[in-house]
Formats: C-alpha cells, structure tokens, sequence
C-alpha cells in the first residue's frame, strides 16, 4: 500500500494519538517510568493500513488491542526523537491534535535531558499529561 | 487553513462517512426518499478543519450535530455526483472506506438514473444499504 506524507497526516488528525503514560516502576529512580507513545487504533479489518504506517516510520509495532481493534504503535526515545517527531515538524497537524503534539514534543525533550528522573522534572512533566488529549 | 487532496483522503480515512439514508416522505412516487450523504464529524474546537473541506469542495454545509459535535455534510445529486464522487475517484481511500464509498457511488448513479422511483431499484437501494458502514 502506497501511503504518503499528507495522507498520514490527515489520518493522524483523525485517528492518531500522542500519548504520555506515567507508571510504576520500582526500578526507577522516583519509582515511576514516564512512557510516551504515539498510536494509531484500527478496527482489524483495516490493519493493513497500520502495517503500512510501520513501513513508511520504519519504527513501531502492530498490536491486538481489544476485541477486533488493531494499534500500531511507537515508544522509545530514540523512534519518537528521530523518526515521529522530526515527521510531524515537517509536516504540521491540522487539527487540536498540533496541540497535543507540541506538549508531548515537549516531554520527549525534558526525557532526554533527564528531567524526569528529577522530582520537579516530573511533576512538570505530570502538569503537561493533564492537559493533553482534553475530552 | 490550508488542506489537499491527500490529506483530505487521510482525514476522510479517519473520520469521513458515506451514508444513505432511505427516509419515508409522502411526497415521492413510492412513499420513501433516498438521501445520500458526505459526511465529516468532529468536536467544535477543530470546527476550522470542516469549513475547510467546506471551502475546498465549495459545496455542503457546516451544522451543529449534538452538544459539542459539528458535522460538515454533503447533500444533492449535484454536489455528490460533480463533487464529491469524482474527487475520491482520482483520490482513491486507503482504508474499507473505499469499499463503502464504491456502493454509495452505485447508488448515486442509480439516483442519477431515476432507478430508486421504481420499486425493484428502491429495494437494490435497501439491500446497498445494508451492506454499508458495518461495525
């Protein structure tokens, strides 16, 4: 399937998601792991269209996520810093979500100067998770 | 806002819907209306995206749909078969969408051809319908 810049982009400002999750892991410095990702959620008659996502980033997994629906999805640093974000600069969101992006660039920036593993680092990074993806 | 053609394919992936609604009006020759449309959903704050479809298409209108929901919609036997039909004809979808869009294109031209005034095209309508935007 032949996918390209603008298309992803239209179908990112539907369908895509920039998400930070906080969790808990006693194998961290403050006891929590921040996890930014960034998903796509299909129902898995359309799965090929997340495979052809995976094909054009070179980066990410295709998941079972509930029942009959598909994710693909990017974590780690390195894929979010090198591949996601840098797409996403160039080719600019058209809807809310550009607002969603911009904050969770924002966290994939803190994250790699190592601010979350300072206490005032993540509660910043916590106060920027409460006001993305707004209902 | 500036959108294009693949872009709108993305978003219309995403979010787009071809419907045919059969509605009861005592007014047509077999007692029922058939009403095709083009439709685009999204939540008041990325109103702008859908008045540029709006102006993009120089068709269709922008309405209130429930509580914070807009709707751009896509009307007429003119707007969908000089419009809407050729653009994703040139602008092929990625996603099933394509494979709804293709039954609301078989109905728009049996529409075209006056087919849903005689009961057998009324029931091939009825039976299109039933196949699309299945969950």
């Amino acid at each position: 399937m032949n996918i390209n810049a603008q298309w992803i982009v239209g179908f990112t400002d539907g369908e895509g998601c920039f998400h930070v999750g906080i969790n808990t892991n006693k194998g961290m410095t403050l006891g929590f792991q921040v996890l930014p990702e960034f998903t796509v959620v299909q129902h898995q008659r359309d799965v090929k269209v997340l495979y052809a996502l995976k094909d054009y980033f070179g980066c990410g997994v295709v998941r079972k996520n509930n029942g009959n629906v598909l994710c693909y999805r990017v974590r780690g640093q390195e894929n979010l810093s090198m591949k996601i974000i840098p797409f996403f600069e160039k080719h600019r969101l058209k809807t809310s979500k550009q607002v969603n992006f911009r904050k969770f660039r924002k966290v994939i920036r803190m994250v790699e100067r190592g601010e979350h593993l300072k206490p005032e680092g993540l509660d910043h990074i916590r106060k920027i998770k409460q006001l993305m993806n707004l209902k």
